[in-house]
């Protein structure tokens, strides 16, 4: 089923070096064909492994979207939310994917443009979040919302998420917002400090767009994308978000349950 | 295209029945045929018109579900959520409803079962949400909690809400729930005062089946429907709940503003 | 120092019993005095050793409050915020404790008293904290709050939480309340899942007065106090609550550490 | 009693400026000796009058704490916390309080001081709050925190607040923080937006030194005090709090009624 995979290492990390090797070696006993560079993988992967962790995913989750690629991850560290499968396990958990056996899930990512007087400024897409936020002055931002063009509200706060699911667990959960289940079909809206009390997380259907239009700041605003690219941007910038149109097929382990991980990471307590 | 209209009014409310009475004179000029008891109603009527407020609709979305026959809201007072026609404009908006103009909106409800020893004790509906809570004892309940028979956590808390986007601005909202907009197919689970911090609303798929088990109580614990109808639980008992299968039909008046409402109800501030 | 100790025991817990047995052979040894019922304790111990946990020593120190001997805490189980003293370390630190090397720390208590038609319905006191709290019908309660004979307020909401700095850590934070330093001459009120949602915790001056008056109820409401005992009160009746006259003195190990057991029981990170 | 005040306007405000320039007219009137520069001020004013909004309040206070020269202040617009008299009231209020009528209040400001490699950077007052605060770089700070010495928390979060009971209703209630009556001899701590979820605002004893250590950002991290003054921080370097030695002086109208202002601001329903 899984022919050509490419494999993905944390850039400048030894450990997961030497962990992609292993796997390497075991692969092509196996019998598949490993390509290496982004072209390549893109070209003729049937099946992408990341070895790192959840940001690792996150990034090549952006990258390779669009070229409908599987992508399983394995973490070096502590267990992800997106990287779940321990560098312990994973040559067992390769052979049994291998062999059919996973459970294959599609999660979706947000597709964002930076717009100045109409035109486009820049495009980014965002597999966690897209967060609008002040910079070092202390003055709060003041922005407008739309959904699908209808004005939704006013707000003065220190920066807005604009989360997928996947990213509910991230840093929009510091800020307040709700956990979204995976197979949801939304997107979620959290104000950061809002200065008006009754502004709470706002789920949206998954469909639809969001405009944030910067009216007030002291100086610049900064737009991020998975905490991993910022983009800088002016009074009267907007930002429109909505879910890209490509969806990222994860492929878990068989076994694979989303509350285990959860109560897991979350310290939740276990099941008697 | 709305021939046969039932109107419902509020229980011993006179106002509600005068102005029922109005809105039934100006109907019959239209030469619409009325129908009054639940029975006819069920039988005939392709349009109910609530005249009470957002309580009253909420019952008879319960008693009318299944016939599948739209609702319209009159309020008597204050602007609803769900009866978003005032008193003042309703003879307008009726004359536009009955030309065709309105807008139509589709509203999951909850089916609800009690379960003891496998065997379902009573059925029930919910609109807004339903609620497991502690009674008078000043002790926490503790629940364990599934997801499509999939075990999440154990719980110990003051009770737990399992809400549609519609009961999203009513109960859950007070316990620090999300705001879900009426077209997402969701549900949300809100713990009441956790004993757990790291406990956060939890949105699921509207196709999923939740399931709350009482394992331990001081004494009885009690469910709630739509905060007007109560059951009265044991420990080992179960509650069931998933969308149910039909949905409600909400008719709006023609430039229908969702986020106006919302605005207007959680004092938002407007666009200048 | 202490010459004259008080044991008590957890009601019909043989562990309790047994460990104070041991601890009572122990004192005797040593040479202390030791008192079993509860007027001997008031007439004539100097320090109180409660073998519990924390509801033990809530218990207790409503007891003994007005007789002003110390309190110290043997938990049986987990650390507790209040019995901080582990089994396997008692006779240790009570050798300690008897040749003076304590750590001593004042706490404060509640004072309340339910009012009706302005006659004084019961008096009780709590430790942790007061709570007024709809029974089970659904409906939330109705109340007007006052503090220093000020009208402060009025709420609707499934209760109110009146809490000391000791109690702030107890049930107070599952509904959404701060973390009081126990040195701190304050007194807490937080609202349980309250109707309006600009309502937050509110820290007073110690020496504040507090009145709650239930002005509206589908039926009563009940008063619970540290979650021990319970009153049941009507529409029009008030709870009054200030600091009570008398301090609870905790006796705590030397090397005593109040971060070191927030960060223990609430799982925050320990510094590397 | 009041003999010589010193009138403070809002820098480059027509309105501000006018208003001064009348009800400095009436005072003169009243035989009151007006001074206007900072260092006659701080010599021989008696009271000092604000007309500016709370904003202006806040400045003036960290200028002239240390000559204990009490403040009243005029709100030009909505009413402010601290400005707490109209332009339409205040020469009524002005002879009431020249002739004796008013009520005095004192609030606590918080000294700080920015630290590196042992010698300190820089010194700053804040009166309602200081904030450490990750720049536009999207990853969150880490940091320290020891209370008198005593590690409290490693904590990973967008930032910190340190707020004195004046700041409460300020930025620190955007980022979650309780209300502190006034009259509380408290400094509380809130986290912004932090990583673990059980951390919580934390209400200390206003004797209390907190010292914050910068151990992880991407690059710099700023303070900044009363939102109106900033300073950049590096790894390693430390923000050391203590409440001021000197407090403010708070001049109210009589009848002044604190409640009535939250009641005002925050929205809540009013007595009916």
């Amino acid at each position: 089923m899984f022919n050509t995979i490419g494999i993905i290492t944390k850039r400048e990390d030894i450990t997961s070096e030497e962990t992609a090797r292993e796997l390497g070696a075991f692969l092509k006993e196996l019998g598949v064909l490993l390509v290496e560079d982004e072209k390549a993988i893109e070209k003729s992967a049937d099946l992408i492994i990341v070895v790192g962790g959840d940001g690792s995913i996150l990034s090549s989750a952006r990258t390779y979207v669009d070229s409908n690629i599987p992508i399983l991850g394995i973490n070096l560290g502590r267990l992800g939310f997106l990287a779940d499968v321990s560098v312990e396990s994973m040559m067992t958990v390769v052979s049994d994917i291998l062999s059919g056996e996973y459970i294959k899930e599609e999660r979706a990512l947000l597709s964002c443009q930076v717009e100045r007087d109409g035109k486009i400024l820049s495009q980014h897409l965002a597999f966690n979040e897209v967060v609008v936020h002040r910079n070092e002055t202390p003055r709060m931002i003041e922005f407008e919302l739309f959904v699908d063009g209808d004005f939704v509200n006013k707000q003065r706060a220190d920066g807005m998420i604009v989360t997928t699911p996947t990213g509910s667990t991230a840093y929009a959960l510091s800020s307040g917002g709700p956990i979204m289940h995976p197979s949801v079909n939304t997107i979620c809206l959290v104000s950061i400090s809002p200065h008006t009390m009754s502004h709470r997380p706002f789920i949206l259907h998954g469909e639809s767009e969001v405009l944030i239009s910067l009216i007030d700041s002291d100086d610049k605003a900064t737009v991020s994308f998975d905490g991993q690219a910022s983009f800088s941007i002016l009074l009267g910038d907007s930002l429109r978000v909505r879910q890209h149109d490509n969806f990222i097929h994860l492929i878990h382990p068989k076994g694979y349950d989303y509350f285990k991980i959860i109560r897991s990471k979350l310290h939740w307590g276990h099941k008697v």
